[in-house]
């Protein structure tokens, strides 16, 4: 972890605040830029909107971005009128301790849906997380722990460019279904850019990266990725293969993300990573990915070793999208099971075996005659500890 | 069952051919009109389709249908040209022995997909199933047993409307999701009607009913509900009143059928009833209810008894239809758990409660201002026997 190399001129906290039952669970954070940042968002498309996310996209985009405060364990979503007071008072205690104005604060919330958040530890906790930021990897770490629900794992990945440096962290687990993915993702970087690139450059990597990622396809009322960019680089306004080079590092780390929350999703046994090539375009690919990745026949006959192919390429034929069958071949790892519409015949143990030895396993979806339109798609497996994990979650 | 009131003219039979390895399971159907009866059919939006599909559909709406033939335990879906040459020569083989022409015949399959019917199994079980047909509710009762798959229970309904008998049976279980509603239906009328007037009736009773079950949503390759219209009543055409009836009828078999398939679905421990009232449009109030059917954090929580509304507001909230959140309200069973945007306060262990206690429970989600779109929807909770069922189907 120590030999991280991040992104400058960040400081980061993770608390225990006593937001969440577990004692010792850290459940609140911290992100402040030592000096005001660009800040871009992208945001749920989910009518039922948290509050959090309300707040934060009507400050955004903004020149000045002083930090981003971040809770665990309430979501702040379903809450009404009181939800909105409740979120905007967050960045009133972040803005008070770090001497800037509220409007410079962004803020994020996970956990459960429809309860009101408790202000009375967040009027107590925000002022020690800010007290507690500090720079450097063991505080990016703290963060990144802070903003878990069920995940196992912290998600952190970092690009160094040499004039700039991208780092990200993120949360997932459940509840991840695009438009975005449902999740809460972080990504600072040291650079310089024109606002409206920087807003692109997010979109398209969300695009490529969480909106390519499904645990079971329900779309949260919180998802939230947030980019900063705040120029500690010393190198003014990126341009050229340098902005190039920035908008690539920003896809890698979203990418690299995105497949960390799938392989750490709530109670997964395999990351599925799904290729589609040859579609007529990347919509009509990740269309096709998603419904693949969402259905709970294929995700159940990956979790028992069960290489029922033909759920798959049935799962593609209701995505929506228009192929004539006898273009459709399928490969399972390096097996080819169906080609060009016509079933082949395949070794059924040897299939199994692989389902049953390799953690990450691979589906090749592809047409021919092909298109130009191609996807890569995280998803996982459905397994009798995620129905354990949400049989009872509040209860 | 020996009351049963069933629609005149029909014979039936269920046997067992040895498609299926469990021993004296059914797996082979034959039903026959005495007349030539008036087919329709709606038929599964997979573009993965299977081939006795594609041979139906070619072949409705017809005025001279004499049978259709059923098998379970292999689907002929994704089997390429040698797959429509089986499910023809399974027309054939019915033709042949009922003295018709192979066209008179329509056929259906369910079961796995990607294998290549085994015929010599169906060229001696054909001609003895329809040596077997026989009138009456044993053999109805035979039919229906010999179409399920991991359906626990066969599926029938009928309406005595006085001058004309309406009766169905299904298959559900599971690749339950509109459009159609992954099953097979067999709705078999003793009236006669105008074919568009029939297929107009089809389409509706199906858009209120198998289009409104959702187990898991993921479209089968094998959708199709067929209706005939053979006329034994001797009433002649039906019209005013009495085709009206008939289309309320065929409807209520329809509703009665898709209602079953959610309560028997596989390892279902709870029917759920999902209403959605006041949303602009039925088809607004159907995507509402689907996305809520289909969401397995929904589905697992009411497994676990966990009362956690807010995954029910939060998957209409990502069915791509538009509301503002302070219109919603959402109730569970009597109990008001969401007002217009707001959370109530609720007694989480009765509501929890009413989610153990009872099978069948159900879920209003309400719009004020109000408009007239509403939609009744079935669906189940998502269970480890689930799970464990799709996990090794193949293998």
């Amino acid at each position: 972890m120590n030999h991280w190399h991040l992104a400058k001129g960040y400081r980061y906290a993770g608390i225990v605040s006593g937001l969440r039952s577990e004692p010792n669970r850290r459940d609140l954070a911290v992100i402040a830029s030592e000096t005001p940042a660009i800040a871009v968002g992208t945001f749920t498309q989910n009518r039922i909107c948290a509050a959090p996310v309300q707040v934060s996209r009507s400050r955004v985009p903004r020149p000045d971005a002083c930090a981003i405060v971040i809770c665990s364990g309430n979501a702040n979503a379903a809450t009404g009128e009181q939800g909105l007071k409740d979120a905007r008072r967050m960045t009133d205690l972040t803005a008070e301790q770090l001497g800037c104005s509220p409007e410079q604060v962004l803020v994020a919330s996970t956990g459960v849906i429809g309860r009101p958040l408790p202000m009375p530890i967040l009027e107590t906790g925000i002022p020690k997380a800010v007290a507690a930021l500090k720079p450097g990897a063991e505080a990016l770490s703290d963060a990144a722990h802070a903003v878990l629900t069920t995940d196992t794992r912290i998600k952190v990945a970092t690009r160094d460019c040499g004039t700039f440096t991208v780092t990200g962290f993120a949360k997932g687990a459940a509840m991840i279904g695009p438009n975005l993915a449902t999740m809460l993702g972080f990504v600072m970087t040291d650079a310089t850019l024109p606002p409206p690139l920087l807003k692109a450059f997010l979109k398209d990597a969300c695009d490529v990266s969480f909106n390519c990622v499904s645990v079971e396809g329900h779309t949260s009322t919180n998802d939230t990725v947030f980019l900063l960019a705040n120029g500690a680089n010393g190198r003014g306004m990126l341009a050229g293969d340098d902005a190039h080079n920035y908008f690539a590092a920003v896809r890698d780390v979203c990418a690299d993300l995105a497949r960390e929350i799938a392989s750490d999703a709530e109670g997964a046994k395999h990351l599925v990573t799904l290729h589609v090539e040859g579609a007529r375009t990347f919509e009509d690919a990740r269309k096709m990915a998603k419904a693949i990745a969402e259905s709970p026949l294929v995700k159940t006959a990956i979790y028992g070793a069960d290489p029922n192919w033909g759920r798959v390429v049935s799962a593609a034929g209701y995505a929506g999208v228009p192929f004539d069958e006898s273009h459709v071949s399928l490969t399972m790892g390096d097996m080819k099971l169906y080609d060009h519409g016509r079933p082949l015949p395949f070794d059924a143990i040897a299939a199994s075996a692989y389902l049953k030895t390799n953690r990450d396993v691979t589906f090749t979806l592809s047409f021919d005659p092909a298109g130009p339109g191609k996807c890569t798609f995280y998803t996982c497996d459905l397994t009798p500890e995620y129905i354990a994990l949400n049989a009872d979650y509040t209860t």
